[in-house]
């Protein structure tokens, strides 16, 4: 079935606030068999609004609109559903003592436009909201039906877990069910190329691919009648693409190669540790971004001088003279020193120029060198960051670190 | 002027991405004078975009699309726009040149579906993205305009300063010019209240308080005939507000605290290194992300275990047993060790429990000690991060990164 999400407020439509709530919204849908067709930000703007909601009525058939039920002058989206449904608004008793309970709890005096929150169009039932005074408002119109939430993001959520996800299970009559393959290193043409047969052939399940930040995501979708039975449509199909793509592909639904890179240190009781120098801290903060890392990252050290380099890590100066701080052998000297200091199973190195400065014909912005010690010996790899796209040092330093944790995780 | 944006993707009309293009694009739009009244967000869905076209042909001067440029199968908005312009579609050869160079450089094959990113509507001009493939498209139709632009953020960005905005500089009347001016420690309410004479007087300079991630933001903005006239009503107001507030302010257009101190301390030729816990790597990576870090970043180390915390840093093991490792002694001893092996004038040092495990009673998630080493000693400073918010484990590294940076300004 089809639905689309209204996001109402000024401060969304200017741009000062990015709005996070359609997203939440569309992902917490698909649950209950709805796929989202159109979201729509307007400013507090009686016309627009009204115009908008006009326009969802007519092509979807549930609406969801987020925001404006506030207390204040510019909070119109009641206003706006009552003029468009021609259903006065009437003051909801029960809506009033929640509100009134609200100030009471508190102590603090209650002025008098709060009581704009408890007003309600015709026949519209209140959704409580447990994280706010303004409830939310299910309303049905011949076949369609429209759900007003609260814009505050945890105000939306929770009014939504409590009152509107389980009306909406009790509604369902099938699930879609998604899942996201990951890859690295492969152009989103090139893994559309060898899968168009997959992608043109089917609707159910269906493959669509994203490029973002270096890689390619392949979400797959899938709807049936119960979730079992969309995975069920979903399986043989994530495995015939990711033994196609073997060497690119790194995880089903970890969002994140730093992700990745944590589950398999995890399952495989290693630890490691990081020796930076153009990554500059990128790779400590990856691996502690993850909650519980401490079990297997026991710490790094961000070289930013040579001297800091041959102290810390041992880099010994004749290398540096001769090959230079960006250079294999500066690599596998960081790493090896890197495993020895902190005492891990494994530790990494990258050297490189991050830029916009420091690039030379021979050594250009975006060249880095990673190392990788091990019990086995120490390898190491050159990479070159962005050949064409812009060159920015943020850029340059994801990808190194991206490059570093593929490397990691495919030599485990 | 009116203008309206259309962002294009399945992955943002499901959700699975957060629409951050729009917001962005808004925000950019104001300095040229231009409003947003709507943002739409349709998937990758012929009939549902041409309907958002042809309306927003119907009710907008400017529409800016992002989105669906590229190679696949599923990137329809130029075909999209084409039908609804009855433009049909040709190839430009400065774009087929621009991807063939794009494959040349990298000595890669080019699959034949690239070709498709050179297609351009007809009397459509191109607008060179420096950052990727697929380049944007200027297209002007009666009295409207419509403006293509590329979906990953950082090309949508990057086409859009090198190729839009010096198009719109030149079309625009008038100049509005914005300055932004940062404060950290006060809270949006308590600068609000504190200027509401300044904000409600006036309408130009106007005054606009954001709050964003601890911190707020003051944008004072003016309108005039030059940007000389602009900035003669802005300065005597900033001069104004920086001196009420100056425990609390750290600078003006300088984006983030990481820029303010690396001013700082370039400014003052000091060098500083970095001891980290519980921010694990993030103030290494916030000094080395700004260009030319090297002159005054020695380096980090990120001692994620107690062992690395007593070899690298001479943390006592005393102070580790009897304070624990969350303590004042422990992150000046930190500060002080890594002050010493890195040879630097200052060393700060953080230490905490960043969460969202490890928390107790007596020290809850988000406690952190800040220490800085100096030649005149150290100091350090407890810090509570998050205590009402919602303390996700990256908001409170935020925090305490943001508390350690805020700390050394002011102690410089």
């Amino acid at each position: 079935m089809l639905a689309e999400i209204i996001a109402v407020g000024s401060e969304l439509a200017n741009g000062a606030v990015i709005n996070t709530n359609s997203a939440w919204l569309a992902r917490a849908l698909q649950k209950y068999g709805l796929a989202v067709t159109h979201h729509t930000i307007v400013g507090d703007h009686t016309a627009y609004l009204r115009s908008t909601i006009k326009q969802a009525q007519a092509r979807s058939q549930w609406i969801f609109i987020t925001g404006g039920l506030g207390p204040t002058y510019d909070d119109i989206t009641k206003e706006c559903v009552a003029a468009e449904l021609n259903r006065p608004l009437h003051l909801s008793p029960s809506a009033m003592d929640h509100v009134e309970d609200f100030f009471r709890n508190r102590q603090k005096p209650m002025t008098a436009n709060n009581r704009k929150q408890a007003l309600v169009p015709q026949g519209g039932e209140v959704l409580e909201n447990p994280a706010g005074l303004a409830p939310g408002i299910w309303l049905e119109e011949g076949t369609k039906t429209i759900i007003l939430l609260p814009g505050p993001p945890h105000e939306m959520k929770a009014t939504f877990e409590t009152s509107v996800a389980p009306r909406l299970a009790s509604l369902r009559q099938s699930v879609i069910c998604t899942h996201s393959l990951h890859f690295y290193g492969i152009g989103e043409a090139e893994l559309d190329n060898t899968l168009s047969d997959l992608m043109a052939s089917s609707e159910n399940p269906k493959v669509a691919p994203y490029a973002k930040g270096g890689e390619v995501e392949l979400r797959l979708t899938a709807q049936g009648e119960s979730p079992a039975a969309a995975e069920k449509l979903l399986a043989p199909l994530t495995l015939s693409i990711a033994e196609r793509f073997q060497d690119n592909y790194y995880g089903k639904d970890v969002g994140h190669l730093k992700n990745a890179l944590a589950a398999a240190l995890s399952d495989r009781e290693l630890t490691i540790a990081a020796a930076e120098s153009c990554t500059g801290g990128l790779i400590s903060k990856w691996l502690t971004d993850i909650p519980g890392s401490s079990k297997y990252y026991l710490g790094g050290i961000c070289t930013y001088s040579e001297t800091a380099k041959q102290h810390f890590l041992h880099v010994s100066p004749k290398t540096l003279a001769t090959e230079s701080a960006v250079s294999a052998d500066t690599a596998a000297q960081m790493a090896i020193g890197a495993r020895r200091e902190f005492q891990t199973d494994i530790a990494v190195a990258t050297t490189g120029i991050a830029g916009p400065g420091g690039g030379s014909a021979k050594k250009p912005v975006g060249l880095a060198y990673i190392g990788l010690a091990t019990a086995d010996g120490v390898k190491t790899w050159r990479f070159q960051a962005g050949s064409l796209q812009c060159k920015s040092r943020d850029a340059v330093r994801e990808a190194v670190a991206k490059e570093a944790f593929f490397r990691i995780l495919k030599s485990l």
